[in-house]
């Protein structure tokens, strides 16, 4: 089976998890946890802030920044897609009370003018607009890699009408690579960068909220408030810390992989890539209605050996990642094609052919 | 000077104050207030529903609404223009932890199938989708009225589904009138509905939630919850009843005049009204960039003796009502094209030339 | 009957309607309402603070001053029999996410050493303290006054130790009566003071919050938030200015009235009124057991044409007020003793000896 | 250096990480984790319960706890010097809008005496009482196991009155070891019951919620929306069944352990633990004012070679565990009485003398 559904279903390798086995540790809720504070102090270096809180996950990592940037009675901006608006809950209104401001972008990408009207004017039949949220890798559109001039102009304009500016950087990881921008340059323009270890770079475990000193003490709070304070966490920090060191420059093999497969869609009218390209390691195909749901390509990709996500009722994800070598994806190829060439409709008839 | 900002700004008759200075009362906390309780059950009655909740004011009857609804980890879907969305302070998220699902509309009007994909799948990733809210008549596209059978369709599909539907009739008396459809017929689809007594029906303050008695119980404890239970309330129950009993049919003068105000904007190029039509008593018009900005129109309107609210960067908003006689609504339609007539651009040219 | 359940019971007076039928009004939400200006500029004034903003109720006028001072993550200080903590159906924490810190006092009364200890220390373990809230009179306790040189010395160590203070002045009228000290006075040593009108003072709906400008500018924003902005809301405004002129100097025969209740009280042994002495308008009465319970009592008294309400298993609440005449006190008090004297456990047997 | 501080603090030993480094892992968020499936079922088992769910801490682990049992709009009962009250940030509050409603017990222990007449009555003036919660052992109250007979009885009043049961056992292990009644007995009260790996059993990191099936399912979703959700956590679970299955008879060691620092410190009028005996690995020390505070114990104590925490003004804490030796007690015995008989007042005049 050639499990395509997410990069976070990679195990640690066996330098990773010789790398937990002899991790030193301390109780970091007490005191601090050596390789916790390595492992932070790396990842603040790395995206050229002050500081780094380490996640239990990047739901909490992204909560947590937006918590901290938005005070009661305030909303943030963030593109309908989004990840943290979509698929998190709703944490932002459930455990902070705030108001998520949703704007559509062309192929998840916003631009200023798509939200220069959309600040509330002062009064009191309104929330107050404190923060906008980009999502670089964007996952909903595909992985797509945030136009960087773009990203730098609309955090000009957030900041010069006062707002703090969040990034969801679950796969900036990703983003940095394809785009041979450093991670430091696409964190520069944001307050807040939220990082998952346990995504493509195939940590067990973890994700980061880096950004300046004050913020981070405020962030390292609220991670007790919800619970995400852990004792001797060094040993799952070790692993992040691994895949962090080690599994960075290899992306570019699954960003490789996720176009082999993008390719070989276009080999079919009944699918195809969503976005322009596929800059990253995800790929989102359309699922033209003529062959059926996505459900059941889904089902029929399985059937066939290769496992994704349905992304919506006409779309599926497929997800390359450290688990899955060139020859899987090969296979995987052929069987993308050899399902989208057999529509649902057409097999029943097929069968009674055979 | 023509008051056009709002209907809510209609000062109380010397009949209804009469009705106020004579009403019967009763601490409505501790007791029942006889008068709060005939308008209630004449609500109700009106709308078709068994129980009806007086309440100090439209948002905490929607906001009331949305919470006896929606559970805690849900949502609710509704017209991204809705005034629940936009204008009630987020009260959802900062008071009831909800989040919105803003969709958008085709002239402030939601189909079947914009809304038939937006209920979230059940997964641990999202909140779960709980109720449907609608506006009629529609605030900010005009005033329109959502045309019944659509009403219908989308609520029928909306039950079918699961979702509860709220109405917010702030201004459905209006609706009734303009189209000729009862109020209980209006309501039937929805499960509660929030009407007010302080806009275009002249009471000076109140607003009522209607809807099944065990709803109706849960929400008179949410009122108290919220601080909006009142003594004896009844002294101003007695102003919203009269205003119920005599003012509903005048409103057909109201649309009237609005009609006459969106006629006049037709004879300038610069102004437009939103909407297909005027329906009701409201009129939104879009001010020509060419022109110069709503702000901008508001304020030479005012100049001229007429004033208006803006709406957003290029639109302001005419409201007609009780307190506007029809002289001062031919005066309004004649400085209305004047004001058009002159651009702020040419203005300062003009003014050289002079 | 006579109706001692509780001082909100009051109906408006003939003066007072024809107040509400004549006030000036205008949209208290577009612009402003003259007689709410009116109301509460003199009630600011009464109470020595910059501004008041009126409120539909005590809860509201509470638990927006308990928010206003409370940021995210912080807890209050209160008496454990304080109204904000028992009886707003925690509305602190419902709406505000905030945890009340209850301390028992003396006879309702907290001392500095009471609470001394009980500001959190700094830690990520806990909330930080924020506010102390006490209230005056004291509900609970039997309308008790709360000593004016101990509340000065509490709020001074609050102050000093960064705390804001509320002060819950329900019926502040009654405790500045009762012991010859002005209502500035006070107040003084609080940022923020809640209080009633439709309390001892008869209006039929209304309270206010008042304090320093800008903090009552937050209020006016959360009274919004909150539902509780009305129109032409000066009609009730109208009925508190009344109240507030006119009824003051009278409440001192409340509090005789009250104190005629607890002298008869005293007659029999099977009833005592709470704390050391009856100082107001209330009076709490603790029932002996051998009596019966609380409900008893109260349904016993009620047979007998005097209205009460259980205050606990074993309590009951009077409350003279306006609406109750000096001959319906003389009556009450021997009704009272009446009951008292006669036990529930002996009615039976007494009743099988007749 | 003996950090008698807390349990917490413990190292994973050898074995433990060996665990840890060749622990079977999967995605516990798409898929589902072998190890923790292991681990949730062996808890489960333990303690008589349906099912487990696996938390990053014992703060998510009571929260989610209590916000599965508390709909909007309720209380629950806890001991005033309990940890969920106390420790947890309020998160009850902050998270879930809940109120605390802290009752002060005997020595920490709540009987049905203190809670019978503490359940709210249903009137919309209060909050509805939904939930006991007591904790076993009691942090606060020096480690004391709660007497069983008191718990079942006061657990039988709580079901009677329709109150659900929530047990804080972050040492619940400690508890069945120090009195031989199975983990199974005392947690059978309860509907749902916390228990932490990571303070006596030595567990770098987590805790369980148990109960049943319908109420763990909430739970995990609660999870979710807490950020609580790992991906191949299986490496830490490893560490809690070693943990689990390894070390909780050698608790009883921790015990006689704590009873040899109380018997130490009977030696000295200057210090006295907390409860009427040490029954399990916490020991509270009031320190006498005669003596000093409790900051200045402690510091003392420091410079000696024992570290403790403060718990208040006048009192430290000590915790005995896995990683303190019988050598290390002997010499802790020894250095806090000399601590003891060397009052900080004395020591100034000491120095004089010298």
């Amino acid at each position: 089976m050639i499990d395509l559904r997410s990069d976070t279903l990679t195990k640690p390798t066996a330098a990773m998890r010789q790398a937990m086995a002899t991790a030193e540790v301390g109780d970091a809720v007490i005191d601090t946890d050596p390789t916790v504070e390595h492992l932070e102090r790396f990842t603040a270096e790395l995206l050229g802030k002050e500081d780094a809180v380490f996640m239990p996950s990047g739901s909490m990592s992204n909560q947590i920044g937006i918590r901290i940037h938005c005070e009661r009675g305030t909303e943030f901006l963030c593109e309908t897609e989004a990840h943290i608006y979509q698929y998190e809950q709703g944490a932002f209104a459930q455990l902070s009370g705030l108001v998520a401001h949703p704007i559509a972008g062309e192929n998840g990408v916003l631009r200023v003018t798509d939200v220069q009207d959309q600040i509330r004017p002062e009064t009191d039949y309104m929330v107050r607009t404190a923060l906008l949220c980009l999502e670089n890798t964007h996952n909903r559109w595909g992985g797509r890699v945030l136009p960087h001039d773009e990203t730098i102009a609309l955090c000009d304009w957030a900041a010069e009408n006062g707002l703090r500016r969040h990034l969801d950087g679950a796969r900036l990881w990703n983003a940095s690579v394809a785009k041979g921008i450093s991670l430091s340059d696409l964190a520069a323009p944001f307050d807040t960068v939220s990082v998952c270890y346990s995504k493509g770079l195939g940590a067990p475990v973890g994700s980061a909220l880096v950004g300046p000193r004050d913020l981070m003490d405020q962030a390292r709070r609220a991670r007790k408030l919800f619970g995400g304070a852990m004792r001797q966490v060094g040993i799952v920090a070790a692993g992040a810390l691994y895949a962090l060191q080690h599994h960075r420059d290899r992306l570019i093999n699954d960003h490789e992989a996720a176009r082999k497969l993008a390719v070989a869609a276009c080999r079919s009218p009944m699918i195809r890539a969503r976005g322009d390209r596929v800059e990253t390691n995800l790929v989102v195909l359309d699922v033209h209605p003529d062959w059926g749901t996505a459900q059941q390509f889904c089902e029929k990709l399985e059937q066939a050996g290769v496992r994704s996500f349905t992304f919506g009722k006409q779309a599926i994800r497929l997800v390359t990642h450290l688990d899955v070598s060139p020859e899987q994806i090969d296979r995987a190829c052929k069987i993308l094609v050899e399902v989208a060439d057999d529509p649902v409709a057409d097999t029943a008839d097929a069968a009674q052919d055979g």
